[in-house]
């Protein structure tokens, strides 16, 4: 089996209509992306099997949409006004210039992240090992400068700073800003969680691998609150469930590993953290973070507004801030990630090589193809089974070429089931039904190819 | 019947957890809203059921979903950096700042808008009909400055012109810039349409009336791409399918009203125009505008960009550039008029008021609630059955309270249906389904929920 490269990802996105360049037709817009017909649906369907598990059939928890423009506040509280900086140095001979942490991922080859140093112990290392400047090879970086992730802009008529605000940069502090107001209408008791799906931005000096890491991104996440001390059980509650969920969907597990933030590394206010690592086409990376946040954030917010953010306890009469625990997901890395894991050139008997994305039915772009095998006499009967099957989920329509000719369209982009009308139809009332991972075939009722699509969409 | 005002509609929208002030633990930030725990059910089936429409059960319509930073040339060519304007006055005696069309428009009450009259009409009005200063009463206007409401915001490390991007007014350009990717990778001939919803950006300078009038709002646009000279059929054929959408999900015939333009009205690239309004409690107010743009937009970017928007007939290979239909609708407006056009205050007999939503179960953030009639003996029950039904569609539970408490608080969030579990339940395997609207219930099979409820909620 061919191995997968991003090169041949990137290019089957854009041929088949799940992912453009931005701004294609001025030349883009550095690392933005646009979704085509297939990938909207394909992205939609990401998002709704999120929403389904961790929300709609979930006892515990309750949604909200916030809006992308906050007050201020919000981020001075949440501390990202004071530190959510990226630390930057400059090639003083081609000023090209860097992320400090990024030069020595690049320089180990992934072995060391940076993650949580100081300023002077990266600029340290640099030093130590010869780092050179990936641009022009020479060595004379200047210190790092701090610069904040936050796309600035303006509210209101005047560009002065008291309107100046922030696109928020996680979706995050939406829900914690707002954890009275979903408490006090769900009137839900603790153990409780709010979820959210939304666009954040944060203005990265060097995203790339296609969407992996963008300026801008959607979430989705999750935050649960629970009393102090049953933190460390829902911890690992929400770490299995996610898990989980990811292989339910299909996720391989040899792709999938977790690793356990070591006591030490963990940021001040967490009690635990476990980053989730897909492998992609480039490496390992990070595709969900799930962490102990202790009540750090929500007593932020006490703080910062003066407003309280305890819980009072119904039973035991006892007033606290809840702990919470944070998995947070990104859109677009899953998206990219359950593309991957998806792909596989297949050879086939005979030599002949198929392209097929095995996508569970649930995220597939479409559920099936309607396919009529001649298209003059059958067409019209093929035509009435697809707008009767797209009342109940998207399904796509095609009689143009040979049928093994179309049999592959829908292997590349992943279709499940591709319902062929053909000269028995009519007569018995059945279609063939091909599976697209089998390639095996079978005859179906025509009253029976809804139930047997949602059937096999659910996971 | 009471009439509905905005403020009770805003007080029951916060106290139930449809729609929360933005940031209000800090106090707000002028005119932003958060979706609460009901209020983003409510949203995403309002995007949902236009989606189905629009895109899903179409023959003609595919979708997209473009960033939201765009290449700054898109805002050149579609003439948002030159002409994406509000005229500002001044009171010079207060230093209070108005939109002269607003002034006008509130002047006459509704009689004039001042849409699409230059300055100096606009200015010459005021004078003539001694249009004074809404707050201080005085008459001392400055002349009209131009003020564009596009966002700005810097991509990148440096805050220099040239990494000066907007967050997009629009998503109708995100389509226009794909239309060739679209085409090409869905392989569909004209007539074909291309649907996106999205967040889009105005920083208007007076928002207001609840979520009528946002800076931060989110938009369902389709651009329907024809042959020329087929357009004002098309044209006709988008108008009345809007309005049948309206209809089917119970918008009230004597709440719309369609007002064509006036030939002499229109913008100069538009052959049609039809504005949609519903009368909201403050007055009418535009919800769908639907517009024949011709060619104008994919003619600015085929100049601009220098890259060809033709299509090329493969009937008769014909070239030409094709017109363009725009149904466009802002979704937060949507979701203000299905509420207020389902808010009723009825009385019953004995004199009692309920409120109640009646929202098409479609729209209705919970299409169901399930409800023991008594907790301790029927809750088991009553929560398996519960757990089955909200793996197909959100579903509330609650055992809290009287039955009749109970069937009150669904009936103002606009639940469709209750579900009684009561003490035949188990032995009969039925359980009583109220009818919000009615009030009336039917006993039914506890296999057969699922379905009764499934096709209540089709339109």
């Amino acid at each position: 089996m061919a191995e997968l490269t991003m090169d041949k990802l990137v290019a089957l996105c854009k041929n088949r209509g799940f992912i453009f360049a931005g701004s294609e037709i001025y030349g883009g817009l550095a690392n933005t992306w646009d979704y085509g017909p297939l990938g909207v649906e394909f992205k939609n369907n990401v998002k709704k099997a999120w929403w389904q598990k961790f929300v709609q059939e979930s006892k515990y928890n309750t949604g909200l949409d916030c809006a992308i423009l906050m007050n201020r506040e919000v981020w001075v509280a949440s501390g990202h006004v004071g530190g959510f900086n990226d630390p930057l140095m400059d090639c003083k001979a081609c000023k090209a210039r860097f992320r400090a942490d990024k030069l020595i991922e690049d320089f180990t080859k992934g072995e060391e992240t940076g993650d949580g140093w100081t300023n002077a112990e990266l600029e340290q290392f640099i030093a130590d090992h010869d780092i050179v400047c990936p641009v022009c090879g020479k060595k004379d970086f200047t210190g790092i400068r701090q610069f904040n992730l936050m796309f600035k802009t303006f509210a209101g008529v005047n560009e002065d700073s008291a309107n100046e605000i922030y696109l928020r940069p996680e979706t995050a502090q939406g829900i914690f800003v707002n954890f009275q107001n979903a408490m006090r209408t769900t009137r839900k008791k603790l153990p409780a969680g709010i979820a959210q799906i939304g666009k954040s931005f944060r203005n990265e000096i060097t995203p790339g691998n296609f969407i992996f890491r963008v300026r801008e991104f959607e979430q989705m996440e999750l935050e649960f609150f629970c009393k102090p001390g049953e933190d460390l059980e829902w911890f690992n509650y929400w770490r299995g469930f996610c898990r989980d969920w990811l292989l339910s969907l299909g996720i391989k597990e040899e792709s999938l590993r977790l690793r356990d933030h070591e006591p030490e590394k963990l940021a001040f206010y967490s009690k635990a953290t476990t980053d989730f690592e897909f492998l992609f086409p480039f490496g390992w990376g990070e595709l969900w973070g799930v962490a102990d946040r202790t009540d750090y954030d929500l007593g932020r917010h006490q703080e910062h507004s003066g407003k309280s953010m305890e819980y009072l306890d119904p039973v035991t009469n006892e007033k606290y801030i809840p702990y919470c625990i944070e998995p947070s997901l990104g859109v677009d890395r899953m998206v990219l990630a359950f593309l991957c894991n998806a792909y596989e050139e297949e050879e086939l008997e005979g030599g002949d090589v198929r392209v097929v994305l095995h996508l569970h039915p649930a995220l597939a772009p479409y559920k099936a193809a309607v396919l009529p095998l001649q298209k003059n006499k059958l067409g019209g009967l093929a035509s009435e089974i697809h707008a009767e099957l797209c009342k109940y989920f998207p399904v796509e329509y095609d009689e143009t070429g040979s049928i093994g000719k179309r049999y592959r369209r829908q292997d590349e982009i992943g279709t499940p089931f591709s319902i062929c009308v053909d000269f028995e139809t009519e007569e018995t009332q059945t279609v063939t039904i091909r599976d697209r991972d089998t390639m095996q075939q079978e005859r179906v009722p025509i009253s029976e190819i809804r139930k047997y699509i949602e059937d096999r969409m659910r996971f």
